[in-house]
């Protein structure tokens, strides 16, 4: 090959390098990234599963192909609840399920997925982005390597299906119920026996009244379990009214991310957590729709004003326990507390003062 | 220069630049793209601002830099309603405005920022994303080469400051009210006198009485203009319920892009359209605490039934005439007015009874 050959390749080839390290400046490196997720999920969970899949892929193409992200679902790795360690440990990269399932192991943890009587969505993506909620989970979960991050919500989840009415407080003694976590622990106080049952068993369960009642989701994902069909009681909510679902990352995966990839995973989990929730209430507004017309007489109820300060009072007293047990409990109670103050008379005054005013309009 | 270092220069470079095109098979080149933006609003408008300079950054920071968005503030530009023919033309890449601005130009525009009885902010994503409601809004913006997508959203506009109470229809004969577009349309069917007043004279214009009444958008914006100082009847909404700005892109620069950074682009305009949602709700929520401190006795008034029945009433009848004159608009009126109906059972079960059921808790 000639000299002057030679010189011209070196020439366009150099070109082309720094053409592209200008407009590259923030990528780190060319390196392709494939990251391990396992999800609490099994596989082809409708809606849960969505938010991770959207998330890879939106990642994927925001990156032109160089943020890889393989999701593992709990029939693959065996640990649905075992998604805080799996990721801890390294064995995972990431990982897709809710805060609220690590409170046994870290109980600070209990408070970023949704609180009994707390705050709506929109109120509680307003703490965790503008209201300080991201630095408190931040607080939490930093001591274990982990850095968690909002990961889809469910919107407003109902207070579940139930065989005869509830009436009285008394009508929740002895009462048979699948309610896991903080709001079983609330019921129980009240006499009632919260139990755990796992989903496929649920519905024979219901249906041969092993159990009274249980509470899933809402319709958005209650409505392939057939509860409508046995149960003539649906609750609306007061336990779960803005469950959100949470992406865990290790911090040394994080930390290996160039820059540009970090912020597009940020985002890619920021975006698909929002879609879930938009995702969520159309599924559930479609949902419910077949329900009633497939079986136009189920009831809906809301407890009545005794049970609902029963509750409530049980619900004061467990949260006062726990925040005068832990200062960082009482520090993240205490920022709930006010933040939900302060969005609930705006809430009072907008979205619901609207609905409100939109009854009777056309008679 | 040597032979032999001239072709370790030609290898070398040749080896980074495979090495990095193999990382970036979707990215289509390595230029940098820089677009330009014209948004309606001044310059250092709250909230409204926020919106495409977060997206800005965003995109800016998940592209390392190879997509630069410039944005020209109204005050620069000189035309805060000529945005839509600023993009259209091509002069500007991007625009962010409200598409209801258009309807002067476009009819069909209207109906994709917010209606009078119209959904909820939930709601109107919902039929956004996954009802039909975006291909609706391409279908109406492609004939002019633009392609528009939500641009944040206030969440529940306020009905308005009123220097005096409206108890009864009459009370709206004569009101002079500084209220734009659909819903001045639908005031000026009761006999009120809708009127426009340029923004900077708004405070002189109601605290000497010229105009007995103004809407502007809601406690995250009000405050500063000080409409609470001088007026004492704050009333709640339902002109706005959901009103969600717009992001304008010419469809020239839309197909210029690669693919990554087209995903990039689409995905920095969703998020931070979500986020000025939770923003505005974030805000409404401190700054209505701050009114209400600093004054009191100002009282928050939902108009009576009959009064909400005329302009419910006035309303679907110029839906009605639209509907009527024009296929398209009736196809999108009838998709919205479905998907209102499924979606608000949903809304009152779940958000609505909640609220409701929370009441004298306490006592």
């Amino acid at each position: 090959m000639k000299l002057q050959n030679l010189a011209k390749i070196a020439a366009v080839a150099t070109l082309t390098v720094s053409a592209l390290s200008a407009s590259y400046t923030m990528a780190a490196d060319g390196k392709v990234y494939r990251l391990t997720m396992a999800e609490t999920w099994n596989a082809n969970f409708p809606i849960f599963g969505d938010a991770p899949r959207n998330m890879a892929r939106i990642a994927d193409e925001m990156s032109g192909g160089r943020l890889k992200i393989t999701i593992d679902s709990a029939n693959k790795h065996k640990a649905p609840l075992g998604v805080f360690d799996l990721v801890r440990s390294g064995q995972y990269d990431m990982g897709h399920s809710a805060s609220y399932y690590w409170k046994g192991k870290v109980p600070n943890t209990l408070y970023f997925t949704t609180m009994p009587f707390g705050m709506t969505t929109p109120e509680q993506y307003g703490w965790f982005y503008y209201g300080g909620g991201q630095s408190l989970m931040n607080k939490v979960y930093e001591p274990f390597g982990l850095l968690s991050f909002p990961g889809g919500n469910t919107g407003n989840q109902m207070g579940g299906w139930f065989q005869k009415e509830i009436n009285s407080v008394e009508d929740l003694q002895g009462l048979k119920m699948r309610i896991p976590g903080f709001a079983g622990e609330v019921l129980a106080k009240l006499g009632a026996k919260p139990t755990n049952i796992a989903s496929g068993e649920l519905f024979t369960a219901l249906e041969r009244r092993t159990i009274d009642a249980l509470e899933w989701v809402g319709p958005s994902l209650d409505l392939r379990m057939g509860f409508h069909k046995i149960a003539p009681y649906y609750y609306t909510g007061w336990h779960e009214p803005a469950t959100e679902l949470q992406f865990l990352v290790n911090a040394r995966t994080w930390k290996k991310l160039p820059d540009d990839l970090r912020e597009i995973l940020r985002t890619a989990m920021r975006v698909s957590s929002y879609d879930m929730y938009i995702q969520s209430y159309h599924e559930s507004a479609e949902n419910w729709a077949t329900m009633k017309q497939e079986f136009p007489d189920i009831q809906v109820k809301t407890f009545p004003e005794s049970v609902m300060k029963a509750m409530y009072k049980a619900n004061q007293e467990l949260l006062a326990e726990k925040a005068s047990e832990d200062p960082l409990a009482k520090e993240i109670l205490d920022s709930q507390a006010e933040y939900l103050a302060k969005a609930r008379v705006w809430t009072n005054i907008s979205d619901r003062a609207y609905l409100d005013s939109l009854d009777n309009l056309e008679d």
